[in-house]
């Protein structure tokens, strides 16, 4: 690993480019800035393209007539650092322990998205061009909800046309193991709320006598699922997409322990879920209806004999191949709706949603993406999907009409979103190689 | 009325003696002084008696052998007038509107409790003593669970010896109706935790892995009653006293309309309860199981996609004769422990207790306020239970062993504890004559 790499991880890593908190949105352009110098400094020409909110870092080689195009992508923004006290250093200063680089954005995304920058630097260096047309967009909003990436793809639709598109943002399932990530799940919201008096009641004067909101909203709560962990919402698993049988096969051979992880990770005493299903089938294939929060009624300290007036809940769907969010956001409102206790109002707004991702690993850029992996690890890659949601891949296949591969760089413990979030510079060298081996494969 | 009655409520309301709020300490104990300083000037001995709290106002004329003796119980302490922006008018600065005396505390206690010393004083300057031997038992923590007066009562138990207690501090089932209420029920807290995971979680890299602490507790609040209302936990309704044909035919007929009023006071579209119970029933006589609160993972605007590690919930249980808290809280416990859904840690934390209450409202001195409810209003008393719970009146029959007459005041529109609570100057009178035919009936 070159000095200059290190240093410009660092640089990189010093910006506080934190999307969510509008006070740092100087230091989002600063470190846009510093991007598209450092890109056209290796060769590259580059700009920072406006939007209504963050800039986007947009470069590109010379495009030549009759080579394939791929679209890079990664962001520069990163989450919040807080809680600052449980940081074991400062999140803006990067420091290096035992070959990893702690600090806020190490593995989401900047060492990801660098380490193709630094790829293609090695080659322009090596051979002043690449094997291949490269763009290479950096968006300043993922962790904010990409608001603005469809409108600056769809306004530069013609200039961005790719063959295929590679992002460094997903997970490896265990150190020096290569992973492609050919699937994501979806997500759709919806936020209940249940209303009964017109006023906090008396428990004394009034109980027995009406119904109980948060008795109403628990009842609700609690339909949704039976004792065995299915969903009861009648047609919620009409438009799954089986399992493919290379699916189990593989995932039931991957080099990990899920279930000791999961519960080393989570400290859950043991798993729960679907009966009928792998853990790693629950979490990457199996659509969910959970809980993210509820409320209503007292809830400080001691008693208050108190009927509310009502309670809320938050729920989100995570969602498969084939399911679409409206149609089970509105079989959820179905199901809710009929199993709503009386005298109670029911209140259901949907929220965000975003679709599923579904790719085949063995289309032809699939199959080329397996063999540049093994090229970058000398070991074959592991195919598997993930249970989060990535909205941007739709985007990519909806406006630009391309697939994307997923080569995920970030380890299980890199602490994402964290404190102590880190990055091991070996990821870093992988990436790099990752890059220039994709490159020569899809020039092949 | 006399102008001087008037003037001593008004100067009684205008005390802000919110027990609720330490700051406010000082303006108990004046209240309690003016207290004294009226008993003293009727013609009692009167003396503040000071406990680890606010103190008590204990006042009595001469114990004459060979009389009956009553005490007669009330508080001067007031619950916080907020919120103060839903008053038309200070709360602490009393102001007359159509017969109506608005303040906090008008009803709960003051209005009350001062009809009764307005009555002595009548007696005490019409005969220079009264007919039977009183004591007056005035405390200033009834607000805050009269945490003191069962020392009171015990250090003083032969001091206080008498053969009755006298309390008006509940209600009246309509204006113009005397009401005896011979029952209440007792209340007992049970508070709830479900813990899972050891931090909240993803919801799309572990949803569908881990059991939702929220889910949990929906299902352990909705297993506690079936869709008719009906209470699930096992030998919950063992000890219940069934209602007596008496009560049954009494309730059915009284002048009332309950189902319209309490769709009025509560603005439910209909109500509902334990079915094979009228409404009445199951507020007076039956047990309940009320979720007051709870809460768990993301409860703000927008959407978390969270699994929270934890939720809480408080239940409260009113209890009917013959059911014992302790028993009932054990049963509620091991309902829910058997009901906790896989890899979840339930805490279950028992609160605050207090018994029901029931006596005969046909024994000697139940018939005795029945004819003295009748002299006072013309007009034959009702006989009712509650739905509240008043602690106080089982140490009154722990402690000193006797039965309390409750003899109620407050009117359904009273507003006690609520903004623009009010007493109507004609319950002021009430008081005082039902004050002067009780002493009567007891001397005879």
């Amino acid at each position: 690993m070159r000095a200059s790499h290190l240093e410009d991880f660092y640089q990189f890593l010093r910006f506080p480019s934190v999307s969510t908190d509008d006070s740092y949105s100087a230091r989002l352009t600063e470190c846009g800035h510093w991007l598209v110098e450092k890109l056209t400094r290796i060769g590259l020409t580059a700009k920072l393209h406006p939007t209504p909110g963050h800039p986007v870092v947009w470069a590109h080689n010379e495009q030549k007539p009759g080579r394939r195009t791929v679209l890079i992508y990664g962001h520069y923004d990163v989450q919040p650092p807080d809680p600052l006290e449980l940081w074991d250093s400062p999140p803006f200063e990067p420091v290096l322990h035992d070959g990893y680089v702690f600090a806020r954005g190490a593995t989401d995304n900047k060492g990801q998205i660098l380490s193709h920058i630094l790829g293609i630097e090695e080659q322009m260096e090596a051979n002043g061009d690449l094997p291949v047309n490269v763009h290479l967009v950096v968006e300043g909003e993922e962790e904010i909800g990409s608001g603005n990436l469809g409108n600056f793809l769809a306004q530069n639709r013609d200039a961005l046309k790719c063959d295929v598109v590679m992002v460094s943002d997903t997970g490896m399932i265990a150190r020096g193991v290569p992973t492609i990530s050919y699937g994501l799940r979806g997500v759709a919201a919806l936020e209940l709320k249940v209303t009964g008096p017109k006023m906090d009641l008396h428990s004394g004067i009034y109980g027995g006598a009406v119904m109980n909101p948060l008795a109403a909203m628990s009842r609700l709560l609690a339909s949704l699922h039976d004792t065995n962990g299915r969903i009861t919402i009648a047609g919620f698993y009409d438009d799954v997409l089986p399992l493919q049988e290379w699916e189990r096969e593989m995932w039931s051979k991957l080099p990990v322990n899920p279930e000791a992880e999961l519960l080393k990770e989570t400290g859950v005493p043991e798993l729960f879920g679907e009966r009928g299903f792998s853990t790693l089938e629950r979490i990457w294939a199996r659509p969910t209806a959970e809980i993210n929060g509820m409320g209503g009624g007292y809830q400080g300290q001691g008693t208050k004999t108190v009927i509310g007036r009502e309670a809320m809940a938050k729920l989100t769907f995570r969602l498969v191949p084939n399911q679409d969010g409206e149609k089970i956001t509105a079989l959820a409102e179905e199901h809710l709706r009929k199993n709503c206790p009386p005298s109670i109002r029911l209140e259901m707004t949907p929220g965000h949603s975003g679709p599923w991702y579904l790719t085949d690993p063995y289309s032809q850029f699939g199959c080329a993406a397996q063999r540049a992996m093994r090229d970058a690890f000398a070991r074959d890659a592991v195919l598997i999907r993930e249970g989060g949601s990535i909205p941007i891949v739709s985007q990519f296949r909806d406006i630009l009409g391309v697939e994307t591969l997923l080569l995920g760089l970030a380890l299980p413990d890199c602490r994402a979103h964290s404190p102590n979030e880190n990055f091991p510079l070996e990821n870093l060298d992988a990436g790099i190689r990752i890059n220039k081996a994709v490159l020569k494969e899809l020039a092949a």
